[in-house]
């Protein structure tokens, strides 16, 4: 089977799950007071040490291990959205974790903001600054788009945001960024950073946060006191070391020819919503008038594993992403494609012409 | 080493391990499409089943894969404490996560009560029912003490609540009590009930929570709407078959002659806290006048690593449960001994003596 769906979820590289198998061994609790926890609870601060240092975080910066990105999207969300005479902004391209946290928080009574998109998946940044106003207090913006791969220019966009009004807190979800992108949060300028490690071949049930200011964070879980009182429970040491593997083990690869290998062998009446603008390893294709989830089982019978949008989409029944975006008819026959070092340049133009071919295959079917 | 802290943390165990491993091969997103995906979801969804059996749930119950008992506690109480005119009851005995997050609403101006311990740690059952009254929505008891061992009697009190008002929802937090204690859900009546994989030989970064009316249940991730909307997040699929191995390899072993064992060979100043009505595998000692920390140091550098209290417990600084029922001069020397099927008879002869000799050779140091 090829694997065509590496936004999905990556495989546990053999060095991560060594590092998992390993750390397995030192099971005591960090927490405790004796010899054995006191190594196993410096090793967790060295590797806090390390990924701030790695992606650059702010001075007094700190970072936190959580369960997953999720639960790290909902933090910040618990953490920021406080008042309800105060403005939240959202992109509608914000994954799931965000979207629907923040619709929670809308029923909830308080003034969540969508802000629209670009035809690639980007956030309209014109009409995000024009929804700036005295009251907004905290804006989220995904970094890299998780169903077309567009890139947000989230350092522009925090300038502009700081412009505007230093005192807006600004969070990034860069699940999708990290492994594609050179990340310098000091840089980005954001106060929240999310990642994962799933999606950089690290063990599933692992994630984290950046937080700029910590003495601003109210924790979503309360409990023992870990994590500098930031985030409760018993620390998940084999999964943190691995994820440190994981980051460790990041190669930044050009996917360029990838892109154009897919992009030269489609036919068909198609929208390529993902253009220069995005990473050249996740690429949205929207077919007119055939069902994705039909391609996808036709591709999947020859060997490929494709995706047809975000997996934490799939219980929804219809992309929220793409049907902003995309014109009516199009949306249907979504078709991700996301790939990592696995997958070489004939593998790319293979799936291609296999797509273009299915596709075809089924719109003549119908039109019998 | 002998662990004689088995109720901080236990190690993995090689079965379990294995589980996760094998898992990590099968790495497809459960939520995604295509078929090995298809086939990891519905391996998933028979833990699931297996779970709900093998603990006796209420018909009509599910239960719910967390990323740890502390995310369960902290979730079941932002599910059911929602209103300020109702009143919440909770133990003085409970685990830091579930009091600090009581706390935490009580900051919020929740009418939060505490309801008093007996002298072995277990929750005076006289006290919470005096505390009933028609504004009572949600009681949450430990089901045992992780600091001492206790036993509440779970059947009897949630039996107690619901003859008073059958409407009141009634959480226990059965970390200590699985691998323990024979666990019979059905028989205990409760509506919430939180498990933990660490505790029991399988892997740390994963809880649950069994929930007995899903319709009632707000959730505390919102995303991607895995686990039937009730907890959004990536199935952590390794793991969660780790947890699967754990629980089918519970071995419910009679420690009574280890307990004897200790206590027949402990000598000097000291209160017993753990009693009869104890699970046998924790025993709380108060010694008169020492520094527990100091005598658990004094028992690592001979061999035993022992603890002086809950580790999730260890950042306050002080031992929050054990004050409110061991007389002041004793809390300080509380030692904690908690073991596993490694640890045989002679080991708690041999603790016993050499905690004995190390209190009174700490003892005699500080007269000098």
């Amino acid at each position: 089977m090829l694997y065509f769906d590496n936004a999905s979820t990556t495989k546990i590289s053999k060095v991560s799950l060594d590092a998992y198998i390993s750390e397995s061994e030192s099971f005591y609790n960090p927490s405790s007071l004796y010899a054995p926890s006191s190594e196993i609870k410096k090793e967790i601060e060295n590797t806090r040490a390390y990924i701030l240092k790695r992606f650059k975080a702010k001075a007094g910066s700190t970072f936190i291990f959580t369960g997953s990105a999720t639960e790290s999207n909902n933090a910040v969300l618990h953490s920021c959205i406080t008042r309800k005479d105060k403005k939240y902004i959202f992109s509608a391209g914000e994954h799931s974790s965000i979207y629907e946290t923040a619709k929670y928080y809308k029923e909830q009574g308080y003034n969540i903001v969508f802000v629209p998109l670009n035809a690639n998946g980007s956030v309209d940044s014109e009409a995000l600054l024009n929804a700036l106003d005295d009251n907004v207090a905290f804006v989220s913006i995904i970094h890299v788009s998780n169903e077309t791969g567009a890139i947000n220019d989230i350092k522009s966009i925090v300038k502009d945001i700081k412009t505007y009004n230093k005192n807006i807190l600004v969070h990034s979800d860069g699940v999708q960024a990290v492994g594609k992108l050179d990340i310098n949060l000091n840089d980005l300028g954001v106060d929240y950073y999310t990642i994962s490690a799933h999606k950089i071949n690290g063990p599933k049930g692992i994630g984290g946060l950046f937080i700029t200011n910590p003495n601003k964070y109210k924790p979503l879980l309360h409990g023992g006191g870990q994590e500098m009182s930031l985030r409760s429970s018993t620390e998940n040491t084999p999964a943190i070391k691995a994820f440190k593997i994981a980051i460790e083990n990041i190669k930044i690869k050009d996917y360029t020819e990838h892109k154009k290998a897919i992009i030269d062998n489609l036919s068909g009446d198609y929208i390529l919503v993902s253009d220069d603008h995005c990473v050249d390893n996740i690429i949205s294709i929207c077919f007119k008038d055939v069902r994705g989830e039909t391609i996808a089982h036709m591709l999947e019978i020859q060997g490929y594993l494709v995706g047809t949008g975000s997996a934490c989409n799939s219980k929804a029944g219809y992309n929220r992403v793409l049907e902003t975006i995309v014109p009516k008819g199009y949306v249907g026959g979504a078709i991700r494609l996301s790939y990592g070092e696995d997958i070489g340049i004939k593998d790319c133009i293979d799936v291609a012409k296999a797509l273009s071919t299915a596709v075809k295959e089924y719109t003549e079917r119908i039109k019998r």
